[in-house]
């Protein structure tokens, strides 16, 4: 009888559960919508709902030993407690993980997202036998996961790894956060769709402008097809990208940086200009040995990653 | 009898030597010139003279256990080389520390200064009793040195802590390490200097027209008399470092940052701007945990931190 743990990724959207094994095979998956706008218990109902099918479909082929989940919180990890949650804020101080525990008769442990996504990749992925990597993560937002010495940098507070709000334009477009010219501004999936907006003007023959409610696979998709205004944001978007790495690189001196996220999608339109900044601005010893690679897990990062710690490891 | 290590740091200027106790008291010191411009052989005479000096002041009093130095390299300290010495060059690849253990028959081993600096202070400093915290020294350039969950990251390069380098302006002044806008460019004694000679045409009035050939130290004095160029000069330098820790506090969620070096001495005309910049940039639970303190340990963190690896201590 096989080892098993239950892993899931509660994001803003999706829910995604599965049964995987200590080699990280997911041996069934189950998915959902995560209910948004409501309050936490639907949440927990809808968890305990697609955990139970991933427990019925394993049936008794498996012992299993736990169950990780990766949210889109911090999580003040001695505590296992929700401490901020941005993205689905029912969820600000809500037990979840005793709730969990309660209905599914599992011990449950919460991770960040991003953490979850870099230990992921660090066990079965593109940082695979690398001591420290620092896994980025351009989507909607920009996500960080950072691991050091074989140990995810977690912080007192659970809020290290916000390489999102690197501030890389001192009086640049305002942030969320509060600050203004965060990284996030410039190399995220909304920044992309924000800076073509801004770039329109500019750029009177570019086709973007035939295209209504464009997002950033269009702008991708115009840029590969060489219509300057697309080729210009991702030129952007990867020199404040490169800009942040460079810091990093310099501070952290770590061997990888995994980048991943729907923005990786158009890699070969920003990750040259990501190097230029890198042999540019970061010394060249820690810079040649930062090796800049994509995720190699995609979406199932953060899955991977929690059922690392369910399996009781540290990353 | 005492067990007894000898530690020293070595500069660009001084080289000081002290025997230390396992209590981190200096028991004896002896200081010097470093000689400059010449060659290796000619620091390590001078290192031993003065290594000779205090192992003679301690007679039998105590074991000496070995030999901790601290110097203005980058140091693979798996193979305790000197990588890249770009204060004394003529360190470049030499091997001080097996020249030294040739000499004094003591193990001697190496650490960069500005870990060295963090070491101290987390050992007997402003950061002790913290598992996380970051030393930054502002003096000719800007330095750092970072511990996590208790041990010092050095990366696989031994280049890690490089916060002087972290961008905080993209088209900012140029800088020596090849990239721009550093924030050694404006949170340095010397870029406290040059910030000043750029705004001396703006200010006819400043007091700091009268004085020749003025070093940071001047403009401190002038700016605590408010003279208004001086304080402008120190409220840049305190804003670009505040963005620079914003990031590094998003980034690491460090319980306490260290700041000392010469710049530290104008503490009263910059920190509040330092402090501003954090409440704007960083998000507020890591914002609050991370004290800003000023270094106690003056320039003996580095010899401090030396002993305590000397002791076979990593923090």
């Amino acid at each position: 009888m096989d080892e098993l743990v239950l892993a899931g990724d509660l994001g803003g959207t999706n829910l995604r559960i599965a049964a995987v094994d200590a080699d990280g095979r997911l041996l069934y998956r189950a998915e959902g919508e995560t209910p948004r706008h409501s309050d936490a218990c639907k949440i927990v109902d809808a968890v305990v709902c697609l955990a139970s099918e991933c427990l019925a479909a394993i049936g008794s082929d498996g012992e299993v030993r736990g169950f990780g989940l990766a949210i889109p919180a911090i999580i003040q990890s001695d505590e296992n407690r929700i401490f901020s949650s941005p993205n689905l804020p029912e969820l600000n101080g809500f037990d979840l993980s005793g709730e969990l525990t309660k209905k599914l008769g599992l011990s449950v442990t919460l991770e960040n997202d991003a953490t979850a996504a870099a230990i992921g990749e660090h066990w079965l992925g593109a940082s695979r036998g690398f001591d420290s990597s620092i896994c980025v993560t351009l989507g909607t937002g920009v996500g960080g996961g950072i691991i050091l010495n074989g140990k995810p940098v977690r912080g007192p507070d659970g809020t290290a790894g916000e390489i999102g709000h690197i501030c890389v334009e001192p009086l640049g477009v305002a942030c969320g956060c509060g600050s203004n010219g965060c990284l996030e501004q410039y190399s995220s999936a909304s920044a992309i769709v924000r800076m073509a907006g801004e770039l329109l003007k500019e750029f009177p023959d570019s086709k973007l402008r035939c295209i209504e409610n464009y997002n950033a696979s269009n702008i991708f998709e115009c840029g590969i097809a060489d219509d300057l205004l697309c080729v210009e944001v991702f030129r952007r978007a990867g020199m404040y990208l490169g800009i942040a790495l460079s810091g990093l690189i310099n501070v952290l001196n770590p061997e990888v940086i995994v980048i991943g996220g729907g923005v990786a999608e158009g890699w070969e339109l920003f990750i040259e200009h990501v190097r230029a900044e890198i042999r540019k601005r970061a010394f060249q010893q820690p810079a040649e040995r930062a090796r800049i690679v994509r995720a190699a897990l995609g979406g199932d990062a953060g899955i991977i990653g929690a059922a690392r710690f369910a399996f009781g490891k540290t990353a």
